[in-house]
């Protein structure tokens, strides 16, 4: 039985570590700054509470969980690396390409695997739309629309640490895009406005924005984001090719209509990636546990995680200038 | 080209009238106790008013549209018939059974073409299923749910002199089942109540009704009708068969969808039979002309407007009686 | 922590046990005619393989959860309700009405709870079109059609010790007309046909059926039954109301949509009941176990599997004498 | 009762021929330099084949119907201005700037009305956004996404002469982006390749290309357009607000579904411009009739056709450049 420890005992740190347990995984500890968070989800979960240095010295631990906040990322990325262990990372690796390039050098020496939690490849829409243009079902891919909208503007104080919408947002979209396309996008363009809310802009970020990717090619990209959606969280892709068009759209959770005086209607989307993606992070444990298993490849590469952040880079850049950006 | 002459010139009079016109034929007269609806109506189509004697005895009058009060109906097809015109006919020929085959008789002996508007047979939505299922496409059929609900309740004094639900409304449904099915029904059982407006049961009628009809065969067809849907007019059907299912739904206007904080809307179907059937409407009397000029044989024969009055009338006897009826 | 011992390791027996794992209570045995059955199940879960002796003596199992074949399920209940345990019981009780009707005077007498495993009232889609309904949102119920069909018929002997559809198949149905009309039904008419599977018919049975129910309040409900359908499980109820109507239509896994030159394709619904109703069975769990800690009060009554097998018995009846029954 | 000629009898001249009739008014003369095309539509509608000397001169004729080829336009224009007739003109009014410019100036002496065919926006779907948009259904518009994909390219001769993807094509997205938006985009940014078809290429054209324009107010607007789509016409527009987003879809011909072994299948949209918007000519031309009637003030200004070619400009030169461009 694998033996994992996590850092992070927040909402994320939540799903990941009932997730571990659901899939007959055993997490012996719960590291947090916040005490009593650590405590309550060790308790729900039989894990034990415990400090950086603790895990990192148990070599029982096969592997880690990093979902802490943005800032430790790297660091506690390097010192698993370096004890040896397996790591599973939420998205950044670090806001800072350096620091992240950084980091990954130390992985590769250390020779561990080291898996991004690009969640949204193991959606089920978005994983049997990818899979349906991998078997060709509408041929060779021309265009690509991803719309990706929150139901609600984060607080302030949130942007402001946040790395901007780009790479705190964008950069799932980003991932997506990548893995859709199947090849690098080799030009970038990006622009975006605060129309949501003036806080975000006083806080040097914008709310709204839309970039154009484009591979070499020629098949472009469009990626559309917004801070809020009064309906919910909007999440959809639109693959085009050749031979027709692929649709994930969003997804409801009880498929119940109301034909009324007021019109025909139907639900709103599951409200926010909790909801929507619950399946999708009990499929990417399980994968990353499969993985440590040696009963799969990873789907997610360490790289993929730099990948994305350097496209979030050059669309801060292009939204600067005013420009489009080879890559 | 065609000359015709029209008795009726309310509603349906007046958007039979204009298809004449629009499909390039020549309507001669217009007919009408209502001496201003004729006059406006003769006006707007280029057409003059006249008495029933004048249209019959016009040799140049080829066919007659018979959109006038039911009770008119008989009458209006024998002198048309003995005056050899071919005649197109709103449902029903006559609210009694016997009249009726008289009144087919002197058809069939003049040798005239009597053609019954049974529109629905002529919306896109269900050609196009009966065509499907012509073609195969769901294989054997095995059941079948007609489901038809007005948007609103008519007028208790109309209600009175309507012959009731299942000779006034269910009837379409009848003619809809008999075409779908392609045998015919060997027993009917049907329930009805008042449930939408008091006025109705006073009037001695029911509003709200469910007959089911059964083949030979053993192929079972729910008919489900309501003289009142809060959402509009509900036309649908669905055919079930061994490979699959079609389904004829509702159509709107625009296919407008509205996605906010109420939830994901669409717009209401077309409100009524004069919106939901304009397509309808417009190829029958193309049709007609059609089998006029000898170009296509009647898509409507004179007795299925009599079959579909006698599983009408064998609905009243089960909803009498609280039993099936074998027909 | 909830004791709990299980009688059938089965299919269904296998979604119960890992569900009551799920929701943090302990199986304690499982028990098993087919002994490498038991023996996979109990590991799997945690649990000891036992016999009904062994279960119904101990004295620490609280409840049991009966899952085993159908002429097992009465003499179960009362051997666990003389025991004093609690139980969760799929349906039917019996086939027979008057052993049916012993099992629930013994349960009676012996005071404790019966569950019986009507697990549609637990779907999302259903319970809120119930949840709706009873909020008003389509005001008085008017009509309502439940569509249910399989995607495959069963083999002929399975049919042959199945009661028959009415009991087997279309009791599911029945108890969600009764569950959704609010009031008993006090007429049935059924007519039931052999068009899929000849051999289903040479077992004395129906393949394809369709009842209409009727309240004293006269609201019809139509119930729509085969035992296959090319697309898969179709499980859908319409409520028709003097606001609106309520649709409860299939689901599908993914949302994934292809345009292509063959149209626009959706997905088929989930396969069948191990699918479609996998939330259902797992909300059903829960409430089970939050009844038996008394948070709440039991959603489903014994009574409730007695009433929808009358319904069955005077569907047989109705079918066989093809007339309406009076209830 | 208003007297118009019409140059062209074409595909599109076929259209407005009818249309014209339909709506009540008279078609004079016809005018086509293909003399056979001239003589069928002429009789078809009660015309007379004329010159355009005839029917510059006829002071009868009080407008004008332009759908004769491209180069023809401007030079007619020119023609019926100075004689004070009324134009209605098919987009573009010619594919060079300058000329454009200086035939609206010839227009604006004369003072004649020139109503230019962006039939988009008497579409039923699209005028209901817009009036929903206009009625503040969404709040204040943050984003809007046109999707606009042929079903198969012309032939390459055809795209010579064209002028281009974005002056033939894209020029009604513009249209339609300018409409939506309600104020001047700033900002454009265009990028083409050839994905579809290699002799698009050759003919120094793109056949697939993503616009992205943006207002003084920072709204941004993603145009996505290709030559080819297998499922058919794509015709969607999304526009993103604060209170919601609304969505007027693609539109088939009968609703009908079929749900099989092979899934949920719909129908594709309708196949192309004419059978998509047949409604919203027929609303065009009314429209136009309305406003020389007095009746209506025109919804299409000279100058829209202007703005629109200008877009198409900037997006040639930023698609050359590589760059964003300035307007």
């Amino acid at each position: 039985m694998t033996v994992l420890a996590q850092f992070g005992a927040g909402r994320i740190g939540q799903i990941h570590a009932r997730n571990v347990a659901a899939e007959g995984a055993r997490l012996k500890y719960i590291v947090d700054v916040n005490a009593t968070a650590a405590k309550g989800l060790a308790t729900a979960v039989g894990a034990a509470v415990a400090d950086q240095e603790q895990v990192i010295a148990d070599p029982e631990v096969a592997a880690v969980i990093i979902g802490s906040s943005t800032d430790t990322h790297a660091d506690l990325i390097e010192a698993a690396a370096e004890a040896g262990k397996a790591i599973f990372c939420e998205k950044p690796i670090d806001l800072d390409l350096a620091r992240t390039r950084a980091c990954l050098a130390a992985v590769d020496k250390a020779g561990v695997p080291l898996f991004i939690g690009f969640n949204r490849r193991f959606d089920p829409s978005f994983a049997s739309l990818k899979e349906a243009l991998g078997a060709g079902r509408i041929g060779k891919l021309e265009n690509l629309t991803i719309t990706s909208r929150d139901p609600a503007p984060p607080p302030a104080d949130y942007v402001a640490r946040s790395g901007g919408l780009f790479r705190d947002m964008m950069i799932h979209d980003f991932d997506m895009a990548r893995w859709l396309l199947g090849e690098e996008p080799v030009r970038l363009y990006a622009r975006g406005s605060v129309l949501v809310d003036p806080a975000i802009g006083k806080a040097g970020d914008v709310d709204s924005a839309v970039v154009v990717l484009e591979t070499a090619a020629g098949v472009l990209c469009q990626v559309i984001n917004s801070r809020r959606a009064a309906y919910g969280y909007d999440q959809r892709i639109e693959a085009f090719g050749e031979k027709g068009l692929l649709l994930a759209g969003n997804r409801d959770a009880r498929s119940l209509q109301t034909w009324s005086e007021a019109g025909i209607a139907g639900e709103k989307p599951l409200y926010f990636f909790l909801e929507r993606y619950a399946q999708a992070y009990r499929a990417e444990m399980a994968h990353f546990l499969a993985c440590l298993a040696g009963k799969a490849q990873p789907k997610v590469a360490a790289s993929d995680g730099l990948r994305a952040l350097e496209l979030a880079e050059a669309a801060n850049e292009s939204l600067k200038s005013g420009q489009a950006v080879s890559l």
